[in-house]
């Protein structure tokens, strides 16, 4: 049994000894065991243990016993305590204040301390005693949430500098362990309630699919390496997927989301798969309607929380939401100050006769505007006389001449003069405002665009 | 709620509406709802029901139950009844010689009276009621199992010619909905003991998890929709994966087997996984050594119970493993029959002076042989006398100056008599037994492969 475990830490993880290497310590079966393992191993070792003081003379007991152990074997011991009673107590604001679990709070805090550690100290790793029964319950916890692939691989081995060697082993074999080695531990009594999802996992629910089929923990484990496997290719199948289909979509030079080739997407022997494959990650639930969106009409669009899809000809394109507003702004009563805008700030000045307007700037005669000027969308059956021509045009029109894309349209803003248009900000001033032989103040409005 | 099931089928089985289906009914609850649906929407139906009578009396009352019904609404009854108590009766038979479950023969002797139905009464589809919790039983048996991603999507919606359109109903909603419209059912006694899998896993092992993670039924649903979409991309580029980087290996231009590219595996990003992908189905598990085989020296091998995977230089070849003797044969004794070999036929005659030989035959001198002649495999050590040279040659170095394949080598017969080597069949004759002007009778040696 012995030699597995062994075979198992200098087969896989040779790395860890040439390294300096921090081990995450409760007192409990798996963690000294892990310890035990380490440290017969010859591996260069540190002890660190959190003590949150849950339980009274028990959590007491727990750090003795730990310390004891590694002054004994003059191994390096950190202990931090985090006092969860005390009102001003991290763990309980932070519970409160993020609506999680105590137990999700106590696990970013001691993270949060390990990592300080690392650094501090100089270790390479952290070692966590993770087993496969955990890594079992991770998966059926992400199962029944909804999980991707992802989320059923389990617990993985090595992620970032943490390291979780026990991880093909059930706790049963490290209890095994310990028996035949006659290695004490301390009962966590945590353990023994029902307080904890997990804890309801691992006394109910698995020994349950335990009772009905056999080597449930080690088929479910090696479900777990195939899925593993199927994962790394998907994800790198994902990347070609992206690469063959999806460009960036830039607007004003600038990344605005992202284009998606409907055409390549429904040569693909699997369509739908691959809009899921590339759009997962975005938080969208409705596949039906995404996949309805590829055949739909121009300007439809399909909302998760934090992006929208929008049908734009041949193409989907992914924008993330952005808070803007489409109401009026008022921006000046006569002889008021400026106001600022939502996004960007249209500043005014009285003029040089020879300066020349720019792509964000009009120059008109002031004495031809009246008041107030405002700041609004643009909206179906708008029109204005285009800057050097005679007639009106519609805006619908006018976009469309230009090849405005549906995203560049949704983001003109006009300046107003009461009902008429002086200017479509960064496109095209009114004829009516410019200056001519007669105008005698010269009026310079610029358009700082601080986001796009 | 009716909506629901109504609305579900109309948009994802519209082909059902111009169809005559075929509608699999035990009287329980999850059924006699789908027939209810079904002719509810004006399908064409027909009404299959087996009898196992395995239940007594209760089971004839299913059979009255479901007939009733039949007869009520003038849809069309097939029944079939199967005797599991008699002696000779075929799913005892079955169970036994197939070491199978009453239950899975029962299965499959269900499937099989269904699959008649159709084709005798010309249905286009058989519907079966199973719902969210089957396909959930399905995916936890499964993943206990150690399956890949195909076992953990659970069942499928449309298999062939069966269709299941409950499927992403839980057993509660279809309970809901025969409650709320004064259906009926039959309830079933054996789904209310713990004699099977499912049972055990319905009453035991899903509450249990349901009482740990709300809506784990809905979330697990969701986690299947997930791995299908997940499972359709593998296969598209698991197809990619074989265009690219494996080929037939021929063997006398016969296909013997698949040759996989190693350069092309090692400048994948995820090696292991692409090995996995294309190797999976052929029952491997070692696949630490399988991976191992790609640095491997030529001529290792790994197996799985049919096939085996032989390192030969820049190449990985999949071969069914074939049972091939290597044992010695005994030809013939002087003046003794023909004999047959494992795979091909000697045949020798006397020929005239004129005669040539081929590639699958040589001619030698009669005289010069001396009995027993025996055909066997070749082994490290022989040698011959190249026919037309005068010096002796080691059957190893001719091999590579011919350029053998491992394989090529392996598939090797060699025609000795006594301990010297005639002929390596199909390759080169020896030079000692050659015809020359002093033959008086030659005879004409002819090998007929038939296998390969």
């Amino acid at each position: 049994m012995k030699a597995h475990f062994e075979k198992h830490i200098r087969e896989h993880f040779p790395f860890l000894f040439k390294s300096k290497i921090l081990l995450a310590v409760s007192g409990g079966l798996d963690s000294t065991v892990l310890t035990h393992l380490c440290h017969n191993l010859g591996l260069d070792i540190g002890i660190a243990h959190c003590n949150f003081m849950l339980r009274g003379e028990e959590s007491d007991g727990d750090e003795a016993f730990v310390r004891e152990y590694a002054s004994g074997h003059n191994i390096p011991f950190y202990v931090k305590r985090f006092d969860t009673s005390a009102p001003a107590c991290r763990t309980g604001r932070f519970a409160k204040a993020n609506k999680t679990s105590t137990q999700i709070t106590a696990r970013n805090l001691r993270y949060e301390w390990f990592d300080h550690l690392l650094d501090a100290e100089g270790y390479d790793y952290l070692l966590t005693a993770h087993h496969a029964n955990d890594s079992l319950e991770t998966m059926l916890i992400n199962m029944g949430r909804g999980t991707g692939i992802d989320g059923l691989t389990g617990i993985p081995e090595v992620n970032g500098k943490t390291v979780r060697v026990l991880l093909p082993f059930s706790r049963k074999r490290i209890k095994d362990y310990a028996t035949s080695h006659n290695i004490a531990w301390r009962e966590d009594r945590s353990n023994a309630s029902d307080d904890y999802l997990r804890n309801h996992l691992r006394h109910h629910a698995i020994p349950a699919l335990e009772d009905g089929i056999s080597n449930f923990l080690q088929g479910a484990s090696k479900t777990q390496e195939h899925l593993k496997q199927a994962q790394q290719l998907l994800s790198v199948y994902t990347q070609e997927l992206k690469v063959k289909f999806t460009q960036p979509y830039l607007l004003n030079n600038v990344t605005a989301g992202v284009s998606i080739d409907i055409k390549g997407i429904q040569s693909h022997p699997a369509p739908e798969a691959v809009l899921y494959a590339l759009l997962n990650m975005y938080g969208f639930t409705a596949w039906d309607d995404i996949s309805a969106l590829m055949d739909g009409q121009t300007g439809k669009q399909v909302f998760s929380a934090t992006h929208r899809l929008l049908k734009d000809r041949t193409r989907l394109l992914l924008l993330p939401i952005q808070e803007e507003s489409t109401e009026a702004y008022f921006l000046w009563e006569e002889n008021e100050a400026q106001q600022e805008l939502p996004s960007g700030v249209l500043h005014k000045e009285i003029t040089k006769s020879d300066e020349v307007a720019g792509r964000n700037s009009i120059i008109v005669d002031e004495s031809l505007l009246h008041f107030p000027l405002t700041v609004r969308r643009w909206k179906e059956g708008d029109s204005f006389q285009p800057f050097g021509m005679d007639g009106r045009k519609k805006l619908s029109k006018y976009f469309k001449d230009e090849k405005l894309s549906l995203i560049e349209k949704e983001k003109i803003w006009l300046l107003c003069a009461g009902d008429d248009i002086v200017w479509i900000i960064n496109q095209r001033a009114d004829d009516r405002f410019k200056i001519t032989k007669n105008t005698t103040q010269r009026l310079l409005i610029t358009y700082n665009d601080t986001t796009h």
